[in-house]
């Protein structure tokens, strides 16, 4: 049972790219008025928190071109199409990290950014993972260093704001609240 | 110190809107190739967490046209242009809520979705809350309906992803781990 459903007119496209499908939405609103909506599609994402034998936590540092500057994150990539999100995980473990694991359990899900965005994010964790001697290659545009950091060396780092985006601060607060390390 | 940064070769501007900003870059890899970035910009977002007197937190049921469903959230909203996030976090408490506070504490900030957005997303608490007698309005085109839940409450509302977006479900990770509920 949805509150104040708003009903489409009519939908506009405007850009259809690799990663961002822009569309302009005329809807009608709760008051009878109508308004426009503008609305980015995304495929979804999934994220992983992989825990080594030594307990540390794997990330990724990379740049991230709309903020100019680069952000050290999980390892995590978009969905592709028809894909389960465990597979997503499973598959961009393997392709930033070179580590592999057949144990994930999801943490969580989430909208990134549900006033104008439908991106789902989901994270997943696993302290069963081992290195692939031959990592498949990932997106060739992609350029990634991996970091195994302890917990407290992470929280570090979001203090610094080195790590400082949605997936990776929740990670670490959940693994806090976890109390294991 | 940024690792593998992308140089600009060429912006372009796809489209204007009032939330949305999207262009696309063409940029040089570290490897010397180009590739294509595409980035919505976005003025970042300010959200709430309220707590009354007696110990519920203050949400705002809204529907979500990204989603074609309403979800439950921290009230929260875009910041205005040269507006100090403590700010936009009172007016935005005001507008959706009716309650104001004139004491914030920052919880945390993070990037929503840094891949392809630079939406910067702060976090306040407050539980010096209190009602004003006519509040100011909100935009013309928004319609919430206000909750005051307990934490309990709001976990079971996770559990059925009626609360689904990151920020509102960071708050409720913080506010378990605060252990003061």
């Amino acid at each position: 049972m949805d509150k104040f459903t708003e009903n489409t007119i009519e939908s506009k496209t405007i850009y259809d790219g690799k990663v961002v499908h822009l569309k302009v939405d005329d809807v009608t609103l709760p008051n009878g008025k109508t308004a426009k909506r503008e609305i980015i599609n995304h495929p979804g994402a999934v994220a992983v928190i992989a825990i080594t034998e030594e307990n540390k936590i794997v990330f990724v540092e990379q740049y991230r071109k709309p903020l100019e500057k680069s952000l050290i994150e999980l390892p995590a990539g978009k969905l592709e199409k028809g894909e389960k999100p465990e597979l997503t995980g499973i598959r961009e473990l393997e392709e930033e990290t070179g580590y592999t694991t057949n144990n994930l359990s999801l943490v969580t899900s989430f909208y990134t950014s549900p006033g104008f965005a439908d991106e789902l994010m989901y994270i997943y964790i696993t302290d069963e993972i081992k290195k692939i001697e031959n990592p498949p290659a990932g997106d060739e545009d992609e350029f990634v260093e991996i970091l195994e950091l302890s917990l407290d060396e992470a929280k570090k780092y979001v203090e610094e704001e080195r790590i400082h985006d949605a997936k990776t601060n929740y990670a670490i607060l959940y693994l806090h609240a976890l109390g294991r390390f």
